[in-house]
C-alpha cells in the first residue's frame, strides 16, 4: 500500500455565521470569507494554503449552496469534485461524514483530516509536523485528534484529557476523555494537571474507519452517509440528507470512541485560534507601540489615549479619544461600538436587531 | 422719536468652526449650519426665527465669504443689505462694530442686539421679555448685556457680576464686573453669592453709543469702523479691514465700560446653551427611557446596556453594547468615538488630524 501521506485528504467544513463577530461576519458573508488577520487573504484561503503541503490538491470543501460561489471566487483552482454542497446545514457529523463517505468511495484507503475553514494557525511547520504524525497513526485505524496546548484557562473551548503516551509515537498520547467547556475554576484546574488540551475540532482518521466508528452507535446514520456517496437513479438525495441527525462529530463519534480507548491525541503547540470574538481577534493582530490594534489600514485611525480594537472597514476615518479597551467595528452599513469585556455578548445585539426586523444587517 | 423696539436691529455674527463638535461641525460647515437640536432647522435659522418677533426683518448677519452661500440657502428671505461679508475673521469687536457702524449710518438712532448664530434658547417668550427690557434700557444710552442664570458651576463660560438693581427697571441690575472663565472652585463660589451670571455674549446698545464707547480706548478702531460703513471711491476696504485689531467685544468695550459703571445686565432664565461640546449637546436632547440620547433617527440606533450620545449621521445602523457615557458621532467621512468625560478635548483630535495632513476631514 502507498505511503499514508499520499492517501491523505483535507476536508474543510465551511459553515457558521460567526455571530459574535457581527458586523464583520454576517450570515451571508461568514467568518471564513473575511481577512481577519490582516494577511490580505480570507481565512478559507489561508486554511487551504496551510493544508496544501500535506494534501496537495486532495482537498474537499463542504459548504452550503449560499456560500458556494463566494468560495469558488476565493479558491479558483478548486475543481467541481472538490466541493460538496449541503442542501441544508446538519451539523459537523453530517458534513464530515458525507466527505468521508465520498472519499471512501473514491479510495477505500483514504485518510481524512478535518480542518475548520475559519481558524487561524501561526506556526505552519509545527502544524505540518503534528498532522504528519497524526496521519501515520490514523493509518493504523485509530481516530486521531489534535490537542491544542492551552495558553490560558479558556472557558470557550472543550478540552481533551490525555493519558499514557502511545508506544513508538513521537508525541501522541492516548485520550482518556473529551470534556465540555469548563467553568473558569475547572479550566484553571485542568491546566494545573498538564493533561488537558483544547479541542480544536481537528480529526485525522481513515475515511472508512470514521464511518465504521459512527456505525457502532448510529448504524442508520453511517449507512445513509454511504448511500449519499453512491447515489443511484431513483434515490432522493435531499430526502436522505434531510433525514440525517443534527449532531456534532464530537458527540457522535469522538466521545464514544474515547470511552472505547480508540482515540489518540497529538499535542499541537502551533499558535491556534478560532477567532471566537473580538477579544480573540484583537489578540492575533500586531500590537502597535501605542493606541488600539487595527484590522485594516492604520492610516485611517487617529487615536489619543485609547486602546482596544478598531476595524475601519468603510473607508471612513475613525477617531478615538480617551476610550480604553474599546471595540469599534466600522462597516458599510453598520457600526458596532462595544468593549473587550462585553465582546462575547455581541450575539445579543444580533438578536436585538433581528427582533427589530433589521435582517438586512445580519 | 419712534418707539425703541421699532429701531431695534438684530446683529447675528455667524462664525467659529465649533472645533469641539468635530466631526459634526467642520471649518467648511460650522456649528450654525447644523441642526444640533433635532428640531429639523439649523441653528442660524432658529436664531433668526427667535429674533424676528422683536426685530422683524431688521436683521443683519455678519459672516465670512466661505459661508455666505450656505447662509443664503438657509435664509432665503435675507436681502443683500442684510448680510455683511468679512474679508477675513477679525474677532467679535470688528464683526459687531462694523454692523454697528452700518446701522448707525442707516439710522443714527438704531439700537442693536448681538446674538451668536449657534446658541440654543428653550423659552422664547422669556427671551423676548428680557430683550425687550434690554432695548428700553439701551435706548437711554447704556450698554446692556444679558446675564444667563447659571444652572451649574460652569467653568466654560465667563461670568457677569451684578450690583444694585436699576431704579425703575423690571429686572435689570448694574454690572460690577465681567470675569473670565473660572476654576471649578471659583465657579462654585460665584454661584453661592447669587451675584454671578453667565456671559452669553448678548449685548444690546445704541449702535452709535457702542462705537463711542469703543472710541474712548480705541479711537482709531472706532474711526476705521465708521469709515468702513461709509466707504468712498479710492478707499481700500480690505486694507482698512485687515488693519483692525483682533479683539473680543468683551475686552474692547464691555469690560472697560463696566469699570466706568456704564453697563447693565438683564437676568435671563430662558434655558440657554452654546452647545460648546458633546456633553452640552447631549443635555439639550430628549432623554429616552433607556439607552443613549440620539441626535438623528433613533430607529438607526440599537443599544444594550449603554448610555451617552449617538449621532447616526451617515445613514448606517449604529449598535452599542455595554458602553457607558459614550459619544459616537457618525458622519459620511469620519467617525468619532469618545466619552462624555473627554468630550471637551475633541480639539486635540482635530489638531492630530491636521498634523497628519487630513485637512480633508476638518
Amino acid at each position: 500500500m502507498s505511503e499514508p501521506l499520499s492517501r491523505f485528504h483535507a476536508v474543510i467544513p465551511a459553515g457558521g455565521a460567526g455571530t459574535r463577530l457581527w458586523p464583520l461576519s454576517r450570515a451571508g458573508a461568514p467568518k471564513f470569507l473575511h481577512d481577519l488577520t490582516g494577511s490580505g487573504r480570507t481565512l478559507i484561503r489561508e486554511t487551504v494554503e496551510r493544508v496544501e503541503p500535506l494534501a496537495g490538491d486532495r482537498i474537499l470543501v463542504v459548504t452550503g449552496a449560499r456560500h458556494a460561489e463566494a468560495i469558488r471566487d476565493q479558491l479558483p483552482a478548486l475543481g467541481p469534485d472538490q466541493m460538496l454542497i449541503e442542501p441544508s446545514p446538519r451539523d459537523s457529523m453530517a458534513a464530515i461524514g458525507w466527505a468521508a463517505a465520498v472519499l471512501e468511495a473514491r479510495d477505500p484507503d483514504a485518510i481524512l483530516g478535518s480542518f475548520a475553514a475559519d481558524h487561524v494557525i501561526q506556526d505552519r511547520p509545527a502544524f505540518e509536523r503534528s498532522i504528519a504524525e497524526a496521519i501515520d497513526l490514523a493509518d493504523t485505524g485509530r481516530l486521531v485528534t489534535i490537542g491544542i496546548t492551552p495558553t490560558y484557562p479558556a472557558t470557550g473551548f472543550g478540552y481533551i484529557q490525555s493519558g499514557r503516551p502511545v508506544a513508538g509515537a513521537r508525541t501522541a498520547l492516548h485520550v482518556r476523555q473529551f470534556v465540555e467547556k469548563p467553568s473558569a475554576t475547572q479550566a484553571a484546574a485542568y491546566l494545573a494537571t498538564g493533561e488537558f488540551r483544547w479541542n480544536a475540532g481537528m480529526f485525522v482518521v481513515r475515511a472508512g474507519r470514521l464511518l465504521d466508528l459512527l456505525a457502532l452507535r448510529h448504524p442508520h446514520f453511517a449507512a445513509d452517509l454511504r448511500r449519499l456517496a453512491r447515489i443511484r437513479p431513483g434515490d432522493d438525495f435531499a430526502a436522505i440528507w434531510d433525514g440525517l441527525p443534527k449532531i456534532a462529530i464530537d458527540h457522535a463519534v469522538a466521545e464514544p470512541a474515547a470511552d472505547d480507548g480508540e482515540v489518540l491525541v497529538v499535542p499541537g503547540a502551533f499558535g491556534w485560534d478560532d477567532i471566537g470574538d473580538f477579544t480573540s481577534l484583537a489578540a492575533i493582530l500586531p500590537a502597535p507601540a501605542s493606541g488600539p490594534r487595527v484590522l485594516g489600514d492604520p492610516a485611517q485611525v487617529t487615536a489619543i489615549d485609547s486602546t482596544g480594537l478598531v476595524a475601519p472597514g468603510s473607508g471612513r476615518a475613525v477617531a478615538l479619544l480617551g476610550v480604553q479597551d474599546i471595540v469599534v467595528i466600522d462597516t458599510e452599513d453598520a457600526l458596532l461600538v462595544t468593549t473587550a469585556a462585553r465582546a462575547q455578548e455581541v450575539k445579543a445585539l444580533v438578536d436585538a436587531l433581528r427582533e427589530r426586523g433589521r435582517t438586512d444587517l445580519l
